[in-house]
């Protein structure tokens, strides 16, 4: 009998997520019925709204329920199908979490188009990273010729999109990054115009000086700190896409005062700001542009990315709270089966 | 000589403004010179903005300068005219500001529509407050029928038409307001679905009950508690157009902490909501699509108003410190000469 490894929500963390939020089971593989296909998971993508799905908060999703499989995106191999549309070895892309195995819905999957190669930037540059880095910046962002993007998690999974696409379409492409060697990656092989280490005592001066024109379009994925530098230095008209605030979910308590809410809403009036939250599944339809235009970029290398590989269902856990403290470098991605 | 009476900006406020930050002046009226007009105002609008323009602070707009008469939109009579456009007896609006005469660059006047009769109007419902409102509530609140708006200060000049906007599109508005007095005014008068007393100790349980489905739309001009109230009832998506936060003009320090903007931007991201703030000459263009519709309903009488109106210039500083601590019931408006 295969047995299936995988990873369920034990207990929901307060504050900063540990090991023993999460449990390990083994159970027997199941049987797909009418409509289902087992697939076997090659690559499971790791990313920071997993911290929010843990907690027990009404969100743009639902919390995962307490001893279930911790949700994530996957790419696998359809192992059987009682679905028409699928056939044993087809690649596909679904949201099987964090398992070696998993029954699911043929509607919920997607076949991988084989002329991009590798299965894991289905996840990445050409997945929901893209995706949602394609939707932010230009459906809410949309920065002109000339202007800056600023942008946080720069090297990360999103943001390190986020400032080539600025590139792509002429803006001026400011990144911010946890220490030096990051910081340089992003210049030197993203080709972002600046990075600055927010890890810096001047952080919000070095941010200022990177940003002379100051900040057009803001795109957000951190909050806290680096959107405390990052508000003075908006123009009239800025437009933020909130993506994420990564520096948020684990908190368990609002920081001390006092109150800089009057402050936000005294800048969105003066600078005529333009704020907006949106997840991926908002822009439903967004694929083909998407598709058509990213998979140009992708095959002329215009789009560069750094993976962040750890191997086995098991080193999920890790992969995952080191990436809540910017220990990652790159896309967080963890490879179950070879491609 | 004609003398003309004039109030200036004697100091900037610290906190709310006081008497003593005004000084009334006694000048020679001026003569035009070319491309100019010598008008006579005859209806001054007193409005919350000027609040901020008091102070020495960066804003869409550049402060007051000390020493100079206070900003404001006007209906006066042209008394003579160095310009082919306008005539003596003309009847103007303008930017004179807190003046009894004014010698003004022609391109700075509109001639007012004669057949929309009392001239104040062109100040309030089919002026700059209409216009504010229709701008901010269709052009980024979008309220579709069905759909809960909610509006602060809702006796007042911007907020009154808000709601009646919002139920000429089919939505429910609930209004907030200072006072029984002035909620009977807006649920009898205005036909508003429901207003709540801001003063009330439950307020924020009231504006719940008052709003079953949650709130789509918040047009916000008031910002601080009533925002904090509407924040937890704002459905997914809703809009909030920002055109003003006269809780905060006159804030000399920001509120004790906790810091709450990490919970507003952790309600951006779960919510997806879109705030936006404007100001109506980001609407420069708004005019002739306004005038078509709202002339309508004036005609039908759909735009109710109430004006809240004070005789004589020396009469100015006292309204306008009133109507910052709701003492205003309706529109402040500062009549000069007769119609």
């Amino acid at each position: 009998m295969t047995m299936n490894r995988r990873i369920v929500l034990a207990s929901r963390p307060s504050g900063d997520p540990v090991a023993a939020n999460f449990r390990t089971e083994e159970v027997p593989v199941g049987e797909p019925g009418p409509g289902q296909v087992l697939v076997r998971t090659i690559w499971l993508s790791i990313a920071p709204y997993m911290r929010w799905r843990m907690n027990d908060a009404k969100s743009y999703a639902p919390p995962v329920a307490l001893n279930d499989v911790m949700v994530g995106a996957t790419v696998g191999e359809v192992v059987s199908s009682r679905d028409p549309n699928f056939s044993e070895g087809d690649i596909v892309i679904g949201m099987n979490g964090w398992q070696e195995y998993a029954v699911c819905e043929a509607a919920t999957l997607r076949k991988q188009d084989a002329e991009w190669g590798k299965s894991a930037i289905m996840l990445g540059v050409l997945g929901g990273n893209g995706m949602t880095a394609y939707a932010g910046l230009y459906k809410i962002g949309k920065p002109r010729a000339g202007e800056t993007v600023v942008v946080a998690a720069a090297s990360g999974g999103v943001g390190s999109l986020v400032g080539q696409m600025a590139k792509l379409k002429g803006a001026r492409a400011v990144g911010v990054a946890g220490g030096p060697e990051k910081c340089r990656f992003v210049v030197e092989e993203l080709g972002f115009d600046a990075c600055i280490d927010h890890r810096a005592a001047d952080f919000a001066e070095q941010l200022a000086l990177a940003c002379p024109d100051g900040i057009d379009v803001y795109f957000e994925n951190v909050g806290g700190e680096v959107w405390n530098a990052v508000l003075p230095l908006l123009n009239d008209f800025a437009r933020i896409p909130v993506c994420g605030v990564i520096s948020q979910y684990s908190a368990t308590e609002a920081p001390p005062g006092p109150d800089r809410t009057p402050e936000l809403m005294r800048a969105v009036l003066s600078k005529r700001l333009e704020i907006r939250g949106f997840v991926l599944t908002d822009f439903a339809d967004i694929g083909p542009e998407f598709y058509a235009e990213a998979s140009v970029w992708h095959r002329q290398g215009k789009l560069r990315y750094k993976e962040d590989i750890h191997r086995g269902i098991d080193s999920a856990p890790d992969a995952f709270i080191g990436m809540l403290k910017g220990k990652n470098f790159g896309k967080v991605l963890i490879q179950l089966a070879s491609d």
